[in-house]
């Protein structure tokens, strides 16, 4: 199977589409830019729902569920964000079809026009601050910590599966502060939860830091991102945090009574992340055999595989060991089937991404003994049985630990700084990955760098020091160096 | 707060509403029916959504994701899918807005219509079985045995929150299958899964059945259902699982190799509850103090308020409690409110539906007493504090239990045999509830029953006896009593 995936090396964008394919995450659908998303594509999902689920409900949040459409003339109320949003979306004009009264089919009934048109939700500020209105009358009624899981529009021309389509799921949370200091910790609380879940789950280092002005969420003040490296050398920006002041309040006239009795402004935030996490994924760790995916997210951790085929006593053997690793919390499950060899299962089993092999033959179970593969290193160890469950426990973390270690060092290979435009363009033409350069804090210049040489500002680190230094490409005075790339 | 509520005896609908409003589940958003589900509501609908989704797993499914977007076309494809759909349906004609040149605003880019347009997915089969013409080649594929959570819209005239809204949430499993019989078998454990689903966890009774040939899905030839019985003696139809036959595999071309190699069509069946479900909850539990919630779906199940206020006495008791509890796996909550009265706390867990409630006072905890409240009954208990949490894992159970065996001495006490159409209009107008009856088998009669009583057909029970009959309306022959009642 492996022979069917492009090699990295070769054509990577291939290589990316063909795991998705290959791996059975996903594939494009009938509706342009649409993507279907596979069973084994969305096991990841649910994974990845799950914990950031619990990491927000830990951190105060609840659930709700705000209506898929928004009113027109909604997008209109903030400035900004209809500049950002009305260009692609998707717009619901009638509610009708009726029988082609000249032929077979259906046709949209003239007669069912909305009076009002319907935008498909690209994001949800606008009906969530219309209904936070009501919401929202006393400072006793805040701070309001909410959260949406769902599918949103944005009518992209390129799409790819994942990274950009049409319609995508992801969350997200909408929250309200009596006060701006409030709302400022709360975009930054959930951008430590968004760099945490990366590392800690997705074994994906990333950069925090903050957006330039220019690429900023339209109709927020402050947007903080988490920039991940992707093996080519890409940058993606995996999560944002917006602190969105009281732009939305003020669009939506929601205001509290404070505790002296007056009138102000609620101060807000909105945070997101996608199933553009699972192209990150993908991104990150796989290789040219197929899917890696980090124990912490595998929806299956563990495989076993009864070599040459599955008899009495090697199936005996082999659910004790599911018994074992079970009661460990170890998701496992046996492959039963008799009619494929071992060699083609492997190779199944590499392309999905299962961290863990565990190969039983006669042999093997005559010295008490079992074949261990690990995905990440596709190392393989003979194992005593006796104590496989602490093996196999401690193997998972030692596989999600390697994999971070890794995608560190990657990223450390793929960082340059760069003291100079030249030294700058030869990094982003040549070598790829994160450049941090001074830059003297303009659009403007931001702009002409992105022209000349497609990269774009990723983001103000949070780490990277204050200290004198001049623009790279203009030579004016800069306070702080900063991160470019080329992005998905 | 209690008095906020409409009595049930003097307004029903109204009362509904307003268990709605002040438990806070939901409320009506700008978009014409659709409901915005509050916090509270969106809690009880993922405690459903849990326990399902395990379900589903655990009988074989697993889940996955498709558009939202269905191609005008894909609808025509099925006659009579599209003859109960096409009708109601809310249809994407554009892709963008544009600033309004005549004024402020946004309005429609009339550059950016549609080649085709596309509709808001009222329910996938089309979507979907143009999907499955790609997986399914050979016998090997099948079954597909998949399930969608997601977001459907029914261009609803007369809309109310959870039981007809133009959006809503719901799973609809969508299976394929090589064998006529292996479809009829899905179809009809699912029927059970859903029926096992309102007996033990929203202890809801329904009685399980074939709808007749008038009320089955727009494209199916069987339609199993689950039909409950609503305080004020309607019915209600809480999930229906359904033989497609071939129909959408013809319509779809979806064939594959048996294994004689030769080609044969699919069989297919889906099935689906959805936010309906949480009305249906509400109606048969509450009363006039508000929500009442079957312990097993309580997104809280206990909530301790210590008596006047809290302080640090009761703090520490009512931590150890709360470590207690939680070590049962039992929800819990503190309310370490200062500012409001316990009398006031009370009436609120009542018009949220805790199931328990646990007061904390200084002279119960001299006595080594705590004060219990069950939601349920209202009674009030002193129990003693050692071994509290085998005591409220108990009552959990009996409160569980007591709710069902109500819902069902209720269902019991407005079930009614008729045996003329006399007594069937009498039951029917005056008494409300199910009414057992002979029918004739044809949809004529039945039209005519619903024209003449507004009772309609709810199915053909499982358990109903063969026995020779004459039906109440024609006097034709009749092999087997069937239920008829109004409904939701």
């Amino acid at each position: 199977m492996a022979k069917e995936i492009t090699d990295r090396a070769e054509n990577y964008s291939q290589w990316y589409l063909d795991i998705v394919k290959k791996a059975g995450l996903a594939e494009n659908s009938a509706v342009r830019g649409c993507m279907v998303i596979k069973p084994t594509g969305f096991a990841i999902w649910e994974m990845m729902k799950d914990q950031l689920d619990q990491m927000f409900k830990d951190t105060g949040h609840v659930n709700a569920y705000f209506p898929l459409f928004i009113p027109k003339s909604f997008l209109s109320k903030e400035a900004e964000h209809v500049e950002g949003f009305a260009k692609e979306c998707a717009v619901v004009t009638h509610h009708r079809l009726m029988n082609n009264p000249d032929g077979p089919g259906v046709v949209v009934d003239p007669d069912a026009k909305l009076e009002e048109e319907l935008v498909v939700r690209p994001t949800s500020e606008t009906i969530i601050w219309n209904t936070y209105k009501d919401w929202i009358k006393s400072y006793r009624d805040l701070p309001l910590l909410i959260n949406q899981w769902a599918n949103v529009v944005r009518w992209e021309i390129r799409t790819r599966p994942f990274l950009r389509t049409a319609e995508f799921l992801w969350q997200e949370g909408h929250t309200a502060h009596a006060l701006k200091v409030e709302a400022v910790e709360e975009a930054k609380m959930i951008h430590e939860v968004y760099a945490r879940f990366a590392e800690d789950y997705m074994a994906m280092p990333v950069i925090k830091g903050a957006k330039s002005a220019n690429e900023r969420f339209a109709g927020a003040l402050e947007t903080y991102t988490i920039e991940a490296l992707m093996q080519d050398g890409k940058a993606l920006q995996a999560g944002t945090s917006h602190f969105l002041g009281q732009n939305f309040a003020k669009a939506f006239d929601v205001k509290y009574l404070d505790n002296n009795n007056k009138e102000q402004y609620v101060w807000a935030t909105s945070w997101g992340v996608s199933t553009r996490l699972i192209g990150a994924l993908i991104m990150t760790h796989s290789d040219d055999d197929g899917l890696v995916i980090p124990p912490r997210l595998a929806p299956l951790q563990v495989v076993i595989i009864p070599i040459p085929k599955p008899n009495e006593m090697i199936m005996a053997e082999a659910e004790k060991i599911v018994t074992l690793l079970k009661a460990k919390g170890i998701s496992v499950k046996i492959d039963k089937d008799k009619k494929k060899r071992p060699g083609f299962k492997f190779a199944e089993y590499e392309m999905k991404g299962v961290p863990i092999r565990i190969g039983i033959g006669k042999r093997d179970l005559e010295k008490g003994e079992l074949e261990i593969a690990r995905r990440d290193t596709k190392e393989k160890m003979n194992v005593p049985i006796e104590g496989i469950e602490d093996y196999i426990a401690n193997l998972l973390e030692e596989i999600q630990a390697n994999l971070l270690a890794r995608a560190k060092a990657h990223r450390a290979e793929y960082t340059t700084e760069a003291s100079t435009y030249e030294e700058f363009k030869d990094a982003i033409a040549n070598k790829g990955g994160f450049v941090l350069a001074h830059w003297d804090g303009t659009t403007e210049t931001e702009l002409k760098i992105k022209e000349e040489t497609t990269a774009t500002l990723r983001c103000i680190p949070d780490d990277s020091p204050i200290e004198e230094g001049v623009c790279i490409y203009s030579g004016k005075p800069s306070k702080q160096k900063v991160i470019f790339a080329k992005a998905y």
